[in-house]
C-alpha cells in the first residue's frame, strides 16, 4: 500500500511512539529529549526513520545484522553450530552457527530480544546529569539510567511496539489466512519465522487436530444417518470407546509432532529449564577458571543444597496455599450461583423471564470471571515461580477453574440431576454453534471496530485541528500510525503474564470439552466442530495479519499447561459419558443396577486404563529426535574433552598443593 | 579366616578356574595352556595368585590402579570431573576425575568393567598360529584370537568369576548383615561401594518402604484393635483413602529418594540413553574433525531420520506381536487353569483330596512358570531392543503377567465371585504368614544346603583320590574354591537377562499387590508385610554377604520395570478394594444401588483422581538435584566453546570455499 519499493533492504522492526512536538518550540539552549533518543539509536547503529503521523510521532527502528549480533554476544544466547551443539553466540564466530531456514542468523524471538537489549540499555556514560528539555518540562538524565525507561516513566516515549514486516506479512496473507481451500495445511515453517514459535505451534495444534477430529466427525455422521436396528444399543459404547482412543491417541501423536517440530526449528527442548539455571548462578557470576570453580564446589554444595530444598518447600507451600483458595472459593461461591441460575431456568415457565435471567447472568459472569481473573493473578504474582512461562502455567490452571465451572455445571445439572437430555441436547446446540459462531464473529469484528474508530477519532481530531492552524497537509494516514492504532494481542484476562494466545487456547479448550463430555448424548457435535475449526484456522490467521499489531513473540515451545487441561478434560469426558449412558439405557429412571450398569462400569475402567496406559505405548518423542539430541550431548564433551581436562588437573594439582601448604 | 593380614593391599578381585593339571605330564616341548594365560595375565600388568584346590587350579586376579586407569581411557568411561561435568577418562589427567566416597578412583561396577575388557582381549599379536597344550589335547591359538575366549570354549576355563573382597565383606557382615537393631537404617554407601548400584538402590528401596509401612501398619492395627462403634462403617472407607494416598505419595518420595542417592553418588542420571547413542555412532566412528562431521551432517540426517523412524515401528511393531502373544496366552491358558483349580478347591470337600490338588496344582505351575519364563525370554530376544537393561524390564513386565495371574486369580475368584470373606481372609493369612516364611527360609537354606553339599562331595572326592595315590596334603579348602562352590545370585528365570534381584523384587511386589489389593478385607496384612521386610532387609543382606559369589555389578540405576508395576498395581488395588467395600456393605447378596453403591463408586473416583494427580504435585527430582544437573549441562558448553566455535566457524569457511570452487 506503501509504494515505497526500494525500501526492499531495510526492514523496521520497532516502534517507538512519542508525541508531536509543539509547535511553539523556538529555544534551542537545552536539548530535547526526542532528538537526543534518536541520536543515541543512532550512535548504536540502529537505523532510524522518523514519521509524522497525524496524532503522534513515530521512529521506527531497523539493525544491521552486525548490531544485532554484537547485542547478542552480549546477552549470550545459546544458538545451535553446525556440529549440533548449542554454543554461546559470538560475532566472530558467526559462520559456526546455523542460520534459519530463510537464510537469516536470528530469528525473530532473538531479534526481539536484541532490539530491546539495545535500546533498553542506553545509559548516560557520562558523569554528569544531562538536562534534557520536554515541551517546557525539564528531565534530568542521572549517569548510569536507562533513557527510554527515563522517558517512559516521564510519559514523553507513550509506548515501543514490534512494527509489521509488510512484505513478508502480504505474503503471508496470501499463503495462509487467504488461502481457504487448503483446509488444515498451513504454511508453518514461514509462521514461525514470523511470529515466533508459541504461535507458531498454536497453529501446528489447531491444523493437526482439525485433521484427527475429522475420524470423530465421520463417525458420529454415521450414527446419526445410518439406523442400526437392533445393534442400536451397542453402536454408543463402541463410539464411546473409539473417541477415547482417539483423543488418547491424538495427545501421544502431538507430543511427538512437537518435539519433531523443535527438531526442525534446532530449538532446544530444555531451554526454560536453562532461565532456570541462571537463578541460581548469580552469585558465582564470576565463574571462569576451573580452579576457582572447585574451590566453591565443596562449600557451596551444600549451602546450594539447603537453598533450594528451602525454596522448593516454601514455593509448594505457597502453591498450595493457593491452589486451596482458589478452589475453595470456587466450590463455595461459583458452584452455588450456578447451580442457582440453573436451577432457575429450569423451573421458570415464563420465556420472558428465562431472558431476563440469562441476561443477569451474563452480566454477572462477565464480572465474576474478571474479579476472579485479577484475583489469580495476583495470587500467581506472590508464588515465586522460576519464571514467566511458569507463571502463565499457574495462571492457565487457576483461570481454567473458573471458566470450566462456567462453562458446564449448568450443562451437569441438566444432564445428572433432571436427566433431562433433550434439554442437554438442546443446550449443547445451543452452545456450540451459537456461542462458537458468536465467539468467532466477535473476536474478529471488535478488533476491527476499534481499529476502525480510532482510526476515525484520529482523522476527524487532525481535521478539528487543521481547520485552526489551517496548513494544508496531506489527509493520509501513515503506515506506522496504522498499526499504532491496532489493538494488541493481548488475552482477555491477566494482561501481563499472557497474551492473545490464551483466548485462542481456552476456546479450544472449551469446545473440547463440550463435544467430549457429552459425546454420548449428542455424536453430532464433532462435524460442527470440524467446520468451526477449520473456520478457525482461517479467521485467527486473518486477525493476527490483519486486525492486530504484530505481537511481541514468546519463547515456550510447547503448549504447556493447556495439554495437562486437555487430558484432565479427557478423564472427565470418560467419567461424563459412563454417566450419560447409564441414564441412556436406564429409563425408567430408577437407578436400577442391572447387567447392563456394571458393563459400563468395566467399560469405564477399561477406558481409564487405556488413558493412562496408552500415553506408555507411543513414546513422546520420535526415535530420530531423541538420538539427535543425545549425540549432541555427547558430542559436547566429546569435542574439547582433552584440553579441558588437562586445565581441570593442573588445576586440582595446584590446588591440593595449596591445601597442604596451608 | 585365612590369617594373611600382609596381604591387605592387594584385593584379588576375579578369579578364573581352571582344571588341576593332571600329574602325569612330563614333556615341556609345547606350551602348557593355562602357564601360556598366567604369562600373558602377568604380561598385560595384572598381579595373578595361583591357588591349588581341592578339584580345580584357581587363578586369582587383582590390578593396580594404573592397569585399570589405561582400561578405562581404551573403553573411554564417562566419569564425573571436579567441575561437575562427565568426560571420558584418561589417565595422564586422573586428577582431574571426582573419587569415589572411600577414595578409590573406580566403583566396583567400573572395575568390573575393565577387568573384563583386559582379560578378554588378549589376542595373538603375532602372524602365525601358537599352539598350545592342555592335558593331551591341541589348542591352536590363531592370530587375533582372543585367548580366554578360545579356551572357555574348549572347556579348560571353566569359569571367571568376581571375588569377594574378604575385610570389606566382614566389615559389611558386622555392619549391615547382623546389625539387627539398627531396623531399616543401613549402610547404603558401604553397600553401594561394594556391590554397585543396583543392588544399593534395591536395598535402599528396601529401607524406605519399610519405614513408610509402619504408618498402615499402625492404622491396621488400630482398626483391629480398637472398636469404632457406630462409627465401624465410616472406618474402612477412611481407611482406604488413607492408604491409596500414602502409597501414591510414597513412591513419588521414593523416585526423589533415587534421584538425590545417584547424585550422591554422582551417577549420571541419563547413563542408559548414551549407551542408546552410541548404537548408531558405529556408522561415524571416524569422528574428529568438525569439518568431517558437518559434511557428513546434511546428507546424514535424512538418512538417519529415516533409518531411525523405521527402526522405531519395526520395533513397536514386535513388541506389539510380542505383549499380544503373551497377554494372550495368559488369558486363554493360564486363566482357565487358575479358575478351573480355585473352583475345584471351593467344591471338593474332603480335605486330603484338597491337599491332593494342591500339590498337583503346585507342580503344575512350576512348570507352567518355567515354560513361560522361557518362551518370555525368547520373545523378548527377537525384539531388537536397544540395550540389555530394556530387555530386562521388557522380560520383567512379561514374567509379571505369568506371576499375576498364579497370585491373585483364586483370592479374585473367592473375593468377587464366592464374596466368600472368611475364606479371603484364611487364603490371605495362609499366604502371607506362610509363604513369606517358607520364602525366607527357602531362599536362604537352599544355596547354603547346596552349599554345603558340594563341599562335602569335594573333600570326600578328594579323600578317595588321596586314598588311591595316598600324598598327605592338607586336608583346607581355600578360600577361593569356597566361593566357587558358593551358588551364583542368579535369577530363577531367564538366567542371561536378570539376576538375582528379579526374585527379590518379584517378592516384594506379590506382597505389595496382596496386601494392598485386599486390604478393606484384612488391615493387619500390613503389620505382617512389616515384620517381614524388617527380616527381608536382614537375611537378604546375609544371603549376599554369606551364601553367595559376589554378584556381578550392573549399571542400572533406578528400580525400572519394578516401578510401573508398583503403580499397576495400585491402580488395581483401587479398583479391587472398591469392589470388596460394595461387598461387605451389601450384605443381602443382591447387587442392588443404594446410596452406598453410589458413594463407593464416587469415592473410587476420587481416589483415581489422586493417584493420577498426586504424581503431578510432587516433583519427581528435588530441586537441588535438579539444578546442579543443569549447571553441569550449561558449563559443559561454556568451559570450551570459544576456542570451539573458532575451529566450527574455520572449517565452516573452508568448507564453503571448497563448495563454490566446485
Amino acid at each position: 500500500m506503501s509504494g515505497n519499493e526500494g525500501e526492499e533492504e531495510i526492514v523496521f522492526e520497532i516502534g517507538v511512539v512519542v508525541p508531536k512536538k509543539g509547535e511553539n518550540q523556538g529555544d534551542e539552549s537545552s536539548l530535547d529529549c526526542v532528538d537526543v533518543l534518536v541520536d543515541e539509536f543512532k550512535k548504536r547503529g540502529l537505523i532510524v526513520e522518523r514519521v509524522l503521523g497525524l496524532q503522534n510521532e513515530f521512529i521506527k527502528l531497523a539493525a544491521p545484522l552486525e548490531i544485532l549480533g554484537k547485542a547478542a554476544a552480549e546477552l549470550q544466547f545459546r544458538k545451535q553450530t553446525h556440529i549440533g551443539m548449542d554454543l554461546p553466540f559470538e560475532w566472530d564466530e558467526v559462520e559456526a552457527f546455523v542460520r534459519q531456514p530463510d537464510g537469516s542468523l536470528f530469528t525473530w524471538c532473538e531479534r526481539f530480544r536484541c532490539y530491546n537489549h539495545i535500546i533498553y540499555w542506553i545509559v548516560n556514560t557520562g558523569k554528569s546529569v544531562v538536562e534534557l528539555k520536554y515541551d517546557c518540562r525539564e528531565i534530568n538524565w542521572i549517569p548510569g539510567e536507562p533513557l527510554l525507561r527515563k522517558l517512559e516513566s516521564e510519559g514523553v516515549v507513550k509506548e515501543v511496539f514490534p512494527l509489521h514486516d509488510e512484505n513478508k506479512r502480504k505474503k503471508l496473507l496470501r499463503s495462509w489466512a487467504l488461502n481457504w481451500w487448503d483446509f488444515t495445511t498451513q504454511p508453518i515453517d514461514e509462521i514461525y519465522l514470523y511470529y515466533g514459535v508459541k504461535i507458531a505451534i498454536y497453529f501446528a495444534f489447531l491444523g493437526k487436530y482439525t485433521r484427527w477430529m475429522l475420524f470423530p466427525a465421520t463417525l458420529g455422521l454415521t450414527m446419526q444417518l445410518v439406523d442400526f436396528g437392533s445393534m442400536q444399543l451397542l453402536v454408543l459404547p463402541f463410539f464411546f470407546i473409539c473417541l477415547i482412543s482417539w483423543a488418547v491417541l491424538f495427545f501421544q501423536f502431538w507430543k511427538r509432532k512437537n518435539s519433531a517440530l523443535l527438531a526442525r526449528w534446532q530449538i532446544n527442548h530444555l531451554a526454560g529449564a536453562e532461565s532456570e539455571y541462571k537463578f541460581f548462578q548469580m552469585e558465582q557470576s564470576s565463574l571462569q577458571s576451573p580452579a576457582e570453580l572447585m574451590k566453591k564446589r565443596g562449600a557451596d554444595k551444600m549451602k546450594e543444597k539447603a537453598f533450594f530444598q528451602r525454596e522448593e518447600w516454601f514455593r509448594w507451600l505457597m502453591r498450595f496455599r493457593n491452589d486451596a483458595v482458589i478452589i475453595l472459593s470456587i466450590i463455595c461461591l461459583q458452584l452455588p450461583f450456578e447451580l442457582a441460575y440453573a436451577h432457575l431456568y429450569e423451573v421458570i415457565g415464563s420465556d420472558f423471564l428465562k431472558f431476563c435471567l440469562t441476561a443477569v447472568y451474563l452480566l454477572a459472569i462477565q464480572s465474576f470471571t474478571r474479579m476472579g481473573g485479577k484475583i489469580s493473578v495476583k495470587l500467581v504474582k506472590c508464588e515465586n515461580n522460576e519464571n514467566v512461562e511458569y507463571r502463565a502455567r499457574s495462571l492457565v490452571y487457576k483461570v481454567f477453574g473458573l471458566y470450566f465451572m462456567q462453562s458446564y455445571i449448568g450443562i451437569f445439572y441438566h444432564a445428572l440431576l433432571h436427566r433431562n437430555l433433550m434439554t442437554l441436547r438442546q443446550v449443547l446446540i445451543q452452545r456450540l454453534i451459537m456461542y462458537e459462531v458468536l465467539e468467532n464473529l466477535m473476536e474478529n469484528s471488535i478488533p476491527y471496530l476499534t481499529y476502525s474508530f480510532k482510526k476515525f477519532r484520529a482523522i476527524r481530531n487532525k481535521r478539528k485541528r487543521e481547520q485552526g492552524s489551517s496548513t494544508g497537509k496531506g489527509q493520509t494516514i501513515p503506515r506506522v500510525e496504522k498499526e499504532y492504532l491496532k489493538p494488541a494481542y493481548a488475552a482477555s484476562i491477566g494482561r501481563e503474564l499472557e497474551d492473545g494466545l490464551f483466548d485462542d487456547f481456552l476456546e479450544l479448550v472449551l469446545q473440547f470439552g463440550m463435544i467430549m463430555m457429552f459425546a454420548c448424548a449428542f455424536p453430532l457435535a464433532f462435524a460442527f466442530a470440524t467446520l468451526n475449526n477449520l473456520t478457525e484456522i482461517r479467521t485467527d490467521a486473518l486477525k493476527l495479519l490483519a486486525m492486530m499489531r504484530r505481537p511481541t513473540p514468546r519463547a515456550d515451545a510447547t503448549i504447556g499447561a493447556w495439554l495437562n487441561i486437555f487430558q484432565f478434560l479427557i478423564v472427565m469426558s470418560i467419567c461424563t459419558n459412563s454417566i450419560l449412558l447409564v441414564c441412556l439405557y436406564d429409563q425408567d429412571g430408577k437407578w436400577k443396577v442391572s447387567p447392563g450398569l456394571a458393563a459400563i462400569l468395566i467399560m469405564e475402567h477399561v477406558l481409564l486404563f487405556i488413558k493412562f496406559g496408552f500415553s506408555r505405548i507411543v513414546p513422546e518423542e520420535p526415535a530420530w529426535v531423541r538420538a539427535a539430541r543425545m549425540k549432541n550431548a555427547a558430542q559436547a564433551a566429546d569435542m574439547c574433552s582433552k584440553q579441558l581436562l588437562r586445565s581441570i588437573s593442573g588445576d586440582e594439582k595446584i590446588f591440593s598443593q595449596m591445601k597442604k601448604s596451608t
